[in-house]
């Protein structure tokens, strides 16, 4: 069952945000979503997208003007929020980069994050299914795409589950978490100390891997050359590498001058949605 | 002098914030501005936009979606705040609709907001000396407009200052102050109860003026039918009467479903930037 917080016109369709039960969280969830015109006459293709540390379900919906172009291609926008809210997990809003808000899109098996933060099934299960069943969009059209942390929740995701997702791009993604400060900050606290249970939450891992492989689509990903958490954090280049020694298709484009935020985001929104409107619209 | 305090790359442009010094207020003030592609080798026209209540210099950058539109038809965009902040003025915070971030963009001649509260001046003279002189726009290709408070802002502007400003354009603007409980309410603060010093700030009152009749353009007005303050607060009908009875040209758009928000802005945002950019081309 889902409830409707507000709901508000948009490029002729509508941009609401509802609130659901999430069986993996054992919490409400909210989420946005953008419906193009289209959807009131026929069943639309629909993008997930997964924001950054500190945003939540509206961020997407308020900063990145993806709207008009759903609204040209026809397809539908789903953003979810970051992280549980309101676990009373001990700790979890001591820091910005993990816990509230920092959830990293994985299913965390240490104390005290486990049975809480358990973002990766709730993207792929909960919301997926509550999307699919509640709203005119295409089971078999849907991409995934996202931001920072949730560029990275989107890449693994997306390379976890081909039978789920048919398109993947990314916006600055953490490409190498095991190999960065915020990963490793955020896996050892939510997966622990073994570092074979990070790889499958680790895109770069899992680009040259079998199930990776029968992923088809090229996957697009924009950086900006002025972001400030590129050398550090990101490390695009690691998955390129990876990608290139396994035969995956992934186009990295450089763009100099832009930076980490929404402003870097929102120029290139319109070649994501057009990159999987068109991978979509491909499938066969 | 102006001093950077953030900038980054938009669609091939620069969004930036700046802060200055207002001699109307005698305050620092901070406004954001854009800078399409085009600046970087000539002189663009200018739009100045004034938001709306409990809005900032930042929310029509974050929210408006207008980069993109702007990058196409080469023109710059600069928003102020919409009061001073930091003037210590007593009981300013105390509501939200008369105080910081409520300056109706009016001259105060009332205790205890005179001498602070000068956003008319402050927008009229300071902030578009700064503008003309530190960046490269056209003096005599500059447009105004404004939703809802902000809206209201840019017609009594653009209405009184002809020589200034040569193309108008509203969102849901506050369209006759003097006949609705905001507009009576901050009039009432700022201007005190002889009704014969809010004319000037009427919208509805100024459009038969004379200086009035010297702005040649058509002013565009959006307004949504689901707007929850149009009955009340707005009442676009009575500028619209008023200007058929003066032989002024007002077209108002109604759109059926759409509410007082920035979804509803951004839907109708390439619309205005092409319609100022028509006006301020077709200029001899």
């Amino acid at each position: 069952m889902i409830e409707l917080v507000e709901s508000h016109a948009s490029f002729e369709g509508t941009q609401s945000i509802y609130k659901h039960h999430s069986g993996a969280i054992d919490l409400p969830m909210r989420f946005s979503i953008y419906l193009p015109p289209q959807a009131s006459t026929r069943r639309v293709p629909v993008l997930f997208y997964l924001a950054g540390l500190t945003c939540n379900e509206e961020t997407f919906a308020i900063k990145a003007g993806a709207q008009r172009y759903a609204a040209e291609h026809g397809v539908a926008l789903v953003a979810p929020d970051t992280s549980p809210r309101g676990a009373d997990v001990p700790g979890e809003a001591l820091t910005w980069d993990l816990g509230v808000g920092a959830g990293f899109y994985v299913d965390a098996t240490q104390h005290p994050w486990s049975g809480r933060y358990r973002m990766y099934t709730y993207i792929t299960r909960d919301l997926r299914e509550t999307v699919l069943s509640s709203f005119p969009v295409l089971a078999d059209r849907v991409g995934i795409f996202g931001h920072s942390m949730g560029g990275h929740g989107a890449l693994v995701i997306g390379l976890r589950n081909p039978d789920l997702f048919q398109s993947i791009s990314a916006f600055a993604p953490i490409a190498a978490p095991s190999q960065c400060p915020w990963g490793v900050k955020a896996f050892s606290g939510y997966l622990g100390e073994d570092r074979e249970t990070w790889k499958p939450y680790d895109a770069s891992e899992l680009i040259g891997s079998e199930i990776a492989g029968r992923f088809k689509g090229e996957i697009l990903i924009d950086q900006g050359l002025s972001d400030q958490f590129l050398a550090e954090q990101l490390r695009p280049e690691i998955l390129k590498r990876n990608a290139e020694r396994a035969d995956r298709r992934v186009r990295l484009r450089r763009h100099a001058g832009y930076d980490h935020g929404y402003f870097f985001i929102s120029t290139f929104m319109g070649d994501h949605i057009a990159h999987h409107a068109r991978q979509l619209a491909g499938l066969n």
